[in-house]
């Protein structure tokens, strides 16, 4: 099969890209397996992660790197061995590329924590087959390249637009709210920050029968949030007891989705009934605050973590998605735009989650 | 009902008490409680929260202080509304001597995690009934007072003096056991520090039929841990990764009973496989170490925390420690012998759990 299509891309050369300078430049993409697909990129929402990984926030990336790993667009090539996509269909990649596929994680249907590390959407190396020791490159472009089994078919229901953000946002809060029962056994579901990922918090959560308590730093958001399906919201100005005491042990889940590393972890964590379970989704550059043996102890809870979603969870997703109209808030910018665009995510001007647009491949603003 | 029998003890009076200054004097029990049982003390164990209140490491105590709470003796004054003890039975009070028994968690048997709090077997003041205002009192003397609902009948099958470590110590490594699933869906388990918590983490955790991994900062009790029933020994020297990464990803729930605040505790989590759960036990007198929210988010891992067992695990642990014939291992210790051997649990001296042996009542060195 020939390729009619260069590999072009906003690209980061250094840690002063973070800038506002991204450059347009071509890439040389991962070598064809017939296990891959190729897609023109329509949309690319935009991820805290882009940001952290630009400027060597999380360790210096492997520049040159494009990041964007919240990708929908059109199948243009689909290797051999791809069954369930073929070309022309609306197809979409999350944050990851690749797993080992043989680890018992990956046998399990859960390759996000793939016994050998999973190769990111971006900022990865693969690990198998003819694109061994080759980099992935994610959305902030015109063409995309990653595994077959990572590439999601999008259902028609839903708005190509708003499926971008759900890819890894959206995964990133459904996995756990899934894995820990939200609506199901956890009736009372906290989530802290309402921000890209926390927005999808509530409506997840709300999407699967919860009770949903927004807890955000200021009020500012709280309109926003009920909107969302929060029937309580929780203002958390000072990061005292105090603003914590009088919703003590009311919650059976909590997503955490913020990455302020000075965040109140102690009264997050007195929210939670005995038996609950904090989960952090967000990555502080730093480490967690400190906490006490007995602010555990004494409650019976927990605090644990969850990475993005495995391929299962990311249909289970989008059925939800379907069936209870869940419809993100994002705001589109042009792809050309990028730069500008993430100088006001520095800037926290952006509300809930950012989505490039790649017009000339047929994206629409 | 009269009562011929004073309550004495080896009172904490100061924070220096803990350098050999117990005194044995009288001191004024809670008032008694048609629900109350009085206990003649026979046999009592040592658990270093004993120590940590006698020198206030946990904060100031409720000075004169009478401590020990893994009790067991007879029986001598049950009260009318006390249905499961009869006079003259042997029986025996753990950590806990009280709780609000209306709240949600009392209701469902979980009586630890009380939402108006526990009142411990010392160092508590009782909130409800005739004694309330009144302070709790612990083992270590002739005589204890506390409510039925938390004084427990010891089978026949036990031997008196090993059923009283079991109260604390044993119930506090018992119920994390069971609440996740040790022998069932926690196949394969690690108990961290094999001290006197950590040597019931052996034994219970292989009497439930798990495969168990004894982990420790040096190989100097390998031996021991095996015969308690580890099938893996892993020392932790330097507390680096590298004493870790052999064992990666091999655990399915790791119970951590030490209470040294510069415990390696990434390198713990390292241990756990996805999904998997650290639960603390130990209360260091100081902050956990600092972890990275990584840690727990890339491998689906969670720290939770268990505090000693309520009276439905109590009993349940001694059904298995009857029926699996978990045999503790203490070294018995003269109750006139007390100060000098609080010496010996500081300098470390004391393998796995001191017995204070009131041979006065009956109990037998």
């Amino acid at each position: 099969m020939s390729q009619e299509y260069k590999f072009e891309g906003w690209v980061a050369l250094d840690e002063k890209s973070i800038d506002g300078n991204l450059k347009f430049q071509e890439y040389e993409p991962k070598k064809f397996d017939e296990t891959d697909v190729d897609i023109e990129i329509m949309y690319c929402g935009m991820c805290g992660s882009d940001l952290h990984t630009i400027s060597g926030g999380w360790g210096k990336p492997k520049y040159p790197q494009v990041v964007g790993h919240e990708i929908v667009g059109k199948a243009v090539r689909v290797g051999s061995e791809v069954k369930h996509v073929k070309v022309g269909d609306i197809v979409g990649v999350g944050a990851q590329s690749d797993s080992c596929r043989e680890c018992v994680q990956c046998k399990q249907n859960r390759e996000v924590y793939c016994d050998l590390g999973q190769t990111g959407t971006y900022n990865g190396i693969y690990q198998r087959g003819e694109g061994k020791g080759d980099k992935s490159y994610g959305g902030y472009g015109n063409y995309a390249r990653h595994p077959g089994h990572f590439v999601f078919k999008i259902p028609d229901e839903l708005d190509p637009a708003l499926a971008a953000p759900m890819l890894c946002a959206g995964a990133t809060v459904f996995s756990p709210l899934k894995q820990y029962g939200a609506g199901t056994t956890a009736k009372d579901v906290g989530i802290i920050g309402i921000g890209g990922l926390g927005h999808f918090g509530l409506l997840f959560a709300k999407a699967l029968g919860a009770n949903v308590t927004a807890i955000s730093h200021s009020e500012s958001k709280k309109d926003a949030a009920m909107k969302m399906g929060a029937s309580r919201f929780i203002a958390t100005h000072s990061g005292g007891d105090k603003d914590f005491e009088p919703y003590r042990r009311s919650l059976d889940l909590i997503i955490c989705t913020t990455n302020d590393a000075n965040m109140p972890l102690s009264g997050y964590i007195s929210l939670l009934r005995p038996t609950g379970t904090l989960i952090l989704v967000g990555v502080p550059e730093k480490p967690l605050p400190e906490i006490g043996a007995s602010t555990l102890i004494f409650s019976n809870v927990h605090i644990g973590g969850s990475c993005i979603g495995s391929p299962e969870v990311i249909r289970e997703m989008f059925d939800v998605a379907v069936k209870e109209k869940v419809t993100p808030w994002v705001e589109k910018r042009k792809l050309e735009d990028v730069n500008a665009t993430i100088q006001d995510m520095r800037a926290s001007k952006q509300k809930f989650r950012y989505v490039l647009v790649n017009e000339k491949n047929g994206g629409k603003l």
